[in-house]
């Protein structure tokens, strides 16, 4: 058992504690900094692989795979690490299969959902009340927004339940939670949902692959090389893989962090990974009740993912553009697919199994989960589907010292109570990962905010010269009221919010219109929640 | 690091590892059976302790310290072991101050809720909507309860706030579940509250003193001597304490359990600590995900318990019975106190500060939390409360292997998707602690419940001869189906209902008619949701 002394002790190589690492060395290049992971590899929740495609091999993100323009933290390390990025493909016919047991398979050339002008206009007035809550959101402290506890006391499904009018849009939005978190509706507080659109920028900022949302474009090599790159910058020598951290002591003068190989001693530690996860370490002195409380209490999602190598981008040529919104069944696992191809043209398809249907699906046998994606890929897009070239998949669920994806979720009641334990730290303990971003929390952007803003809060405490006046100011201020009412930063990263709700006024009028004039094409689209034209 | 070789391995030294252990020996003397104990200590969340008291020196339970007559596990276990039970002090007047931050301070002589008219028939319609669904609800498998997915989307609090009419009994109500579960109305699943409910008998069960009801007797001795005196029947040499469990290794052929001193290698092992501690165990190969997302997502309670000892019972000499419920402030920490004097005469009252209220209070210095409990007690029942002997404190979510009390629930949308999983072997690992008893779940009955049933499931295994044909059957018709509906049991356990309700109406009636005529004395009692004569 060796015995290592550091000034930082980084748990998680992940986007989180490699952005870390990296902020701190650029700040002090002799700050003495070690990360420490658990798995043989950088990169976390991001993970590229190698398949058999139509050009003999090519590679494929498993898990991780889009960032979009509005993410500012991971669109300035893409430019500061010089990788590109490629639009995600949406042309051609989205095929929806939604509305009930008994609903017809329809696909549509572009834009607007797949509605009745009743359901289309439920979903206006639907999304017209949750703008107007985010608007209201503060993601630096919701327990100070208005109507707080009773948003936190209840789930997302019991605001669907009593908001929504219509049973098609309800099961819409079940699909849209689980393929945006991995989670059922009835798993999810509404304030957390509130406050988790509104550090995106609003809900359908979620949903869409248009200009500013989640899935606007895909990253060429993959999301992993990021980790990969920033690795490189920290130095090799600094990140030991396959060391997963088992307790961290503090002392009056140091902190312990105990792997099965050795002890690290250091000033302080950032612990990167995810709740869940963080929770498995063995705390001495015992974390506070409220910290503990809130790792204990944010569930992970269960993806799975899956991705489907062909001889040839036969939907393309058949005029779809890939992407397949399905309802929960016994016969199909997936809830949504898009368009794979990779940017050297090996054609691909890319699935994601969710939520309650993953937990179903993930007991099975690989095979008979790959041969219920086949069929109803064939289904949905013709017999091509068939004749796939190699089907792979990532549960998850099942990687060690993983547990789950894409984000950890808080189940009601947890924020008004623990939210200040968030990032709050415990002694020399600070706390990083995703889940801990403000701006695209549960996102590789929210990842690499969160391990800077961790970074921040080390050099404020060992190297305040390293900082500005308003760095120190800023990391100052957020430490010393962590639970005080802020007000100001939810009203303000919404500024979205009145033109997407009358541009949806606007694409229920023309939509109505065309119900009785016939088809103009309406510029937005919708990636989950797509419509006929 | 020494290997040992046993049939058994049971995790934690609790009523629930060491009634599995009992009954695995009684049945089979010659299984090698060990008993894994994290703390240096027996009895899980029972301890007793011996306090300054007017007599010298005295024992009070720190932890579980109440069973009833219907808690037929505990009691059959106390009657085994030659132990003897007391009733719980409650005669006299009690104190109540609820109903809103200007509410006076009242005190009863007796039984009923201290409410208005209006509160006392909200109360009653309440209860009677609660018990009839109650009676639907199907402990052994939840999910087949009629509008399960309805209500398990939902929390208390919603249930509440929709069902509910006055302001008076909603803060009642969350009073009630900070005393039962150590948590709010707003972090539980609706379907959890009604299946917790009907574990016990009806939600009334939960909250009384009277016969049957959770709150009845006490044990001479304290509850934790059961625990020891269980211990010296397995065996002390088969209890091995300061050993926490930190990996479950499963093969083809064995299990090893691994501690940091050793490695117990058996063919069976049966976990019964509490879920958040099951999941800080390290499993290979991982728990199918539901198991996973089952014991991430069953937040623990919070409850600090206190015993304050006095030199005289002077509350009961001012004709008070000793019972405190006091709504939520800054000023007073606690929720509800008892009269807690010892069966040798040794005067003191017991306390209890949870849910919220032991996370806010929890942080601060003991010094502040006794002047803050003894100011108020003063207020309560006059000056002589301040003259006291001793005053301990246990925070169970400090206690390293507990993290809190007294247990732990589901949050929404848990049980619908994960229940299956409660009690459902893994390979070699069964599943046991009072979190997954059919009969006074969370209790110290439900944890022998649990142990012993876990201990069927592994004679099955490894000793059918030892398991009698209707043993047999009932643990394979178990196995077999877990998830099966079942349909009856709730409706069975559940006699009391319509009994209960029929006096409520009366009570209701009677306490109407004191209004117009003045008071008579009703015979039922009622702890915590008590009221005027």
């Amino acid at each position: 058992m060796s015995e290592e002394d550091y000034d930082v002790v980084i748990v998680g190589a992940g986007l989180s504690g490699l952005s870390a690492a990296q902020f701190l060395l650029k700040r002090d290049a002799g700050l003495r900094i070690v990360v420490l992971e658990a798995k043989d590899r950088v990169g976390g929740r991001t993970l590229s692989q190698e398949l058999p495609a139509a050009n003999g091999k090519d590679s494929w993100d498993m898990g991780g795979q889009w960032v979009g323009s509005t993410q500012t933290h991971v669109m300035d390390l893409i430019e500061e690490l010089g990788v590109e990025v490629y639009p995600q493909y949406t042309e051609g016919r989205k095929v929806h299969h939604m509305g009930g047991p008994r609903a017809k398979i329809r696909s549509y050339g572009s834009s607007l959902p797949s509605f009745s002008p009743l359901v289309l206009l439920d979903f206006i007035q639907f999304l017209w009340k949750i703008d107007r809550l985010c608007k209201k959101v503060s993601v630096d402290d919701p327990t100070s927004s208005p109507n707080a506890q009773h948003f936190d006391s209840m789930t997302l499904y019991s605001y669907i339940e009593q908001n929504v009018w219509t049973a098609e849009l309800k099961e819409e939005l079940g699909l849209c939670s689980r393929a945006v978190f991995g989670m059922e509706p009835t798993q999810m507080s509404f304030l957390y949902f509130l406050m988790y659109s509104s550090a995106a920028g609003g809900t359908l900022r979620l949903l869409e692959t248009t200009p500013g949302s989640a899935q606007e474009y895909r990253v060429k090599g993959g999301t992993q090389q990021l980790s990969e790159r920033l690795a490189k910058q920290v130095g090799r020598e600094r990140v030991r893989l396959g060391a997963p951290v088992t307790a961290v002591r503090q002392t009056a003068d140091t902190a312990e962090v105990k792997t099965a190989n050795g002890t690290f001693t250091c000033k302080i530690v950032i612990v990167t990974c995810p709740p869940h996860l963080a929770a498995q370490i063995q705390y001495q002195p015992s974390l506070p009740a409220g910290r503990q409380h809130l790792t204990q209490n944010m569930p992970v999602g269960h993806m799975m993912k899956f991705i489907i190598t062909y001889p040839t981008a036969f939907w393309r040529e058949k005029g779809f553009s890939g992407e397949i919104v399905a309802r929960p069944s016994k016969d199909c696992p997936f809830s949504v697919t898009f368009d794979a191809t990779s940017p050297s043209g090996s054609p691909a398809l890319v699935g994601f199994i969710a939520g309650v249907q993953a937990t179903d699906w993930s007991s099975k046998m690989m095979e008979d989960r790959r041969n219920a994606v086949v069929s109803s890929l064939v289904r949905y897009l013709g017999p091509e589907a068939s004749a796939f070239i190699h089907y792979e998949e990532k549960d998850w669920a099942k990687e060690e010292y993983s547990g789950g994806c894409p984000v950890n979720i808080m189940a009601p009641g947890m924020l008004m109570y623990y939210h200040q334990s968030l990032r709050k730290p415990c002694g020399r303990i600070h706390w990083a990962g995703t889940e801990t971003a403000t701006q695209w929390c549960g996102y590789l952007s929210g990842a690499i905010q969160s391990g800077q803003r961790a970074a921040l809060e080390v050099l404020a405490e060992l190297r305040p010269s390293a900082l500005s006046e308003e760095e120190l100011t800023a990391v100052r201020n957020a430490q010393k009221e962590p639970d005080a009412p802020d007000g100001g930063s939810g009203a303000s990263c919404f500024p979205v919010g009145l033109t997407v709700t009358a541009a949806l006024f606007c694409g229920a009028a023309l939509l109505l219109a065309r119900v009785h004039y016939g088809g103009a094409r309406i510029g937005q689209t919708w990636p989950v929640l797509r419509g006929p034209l």
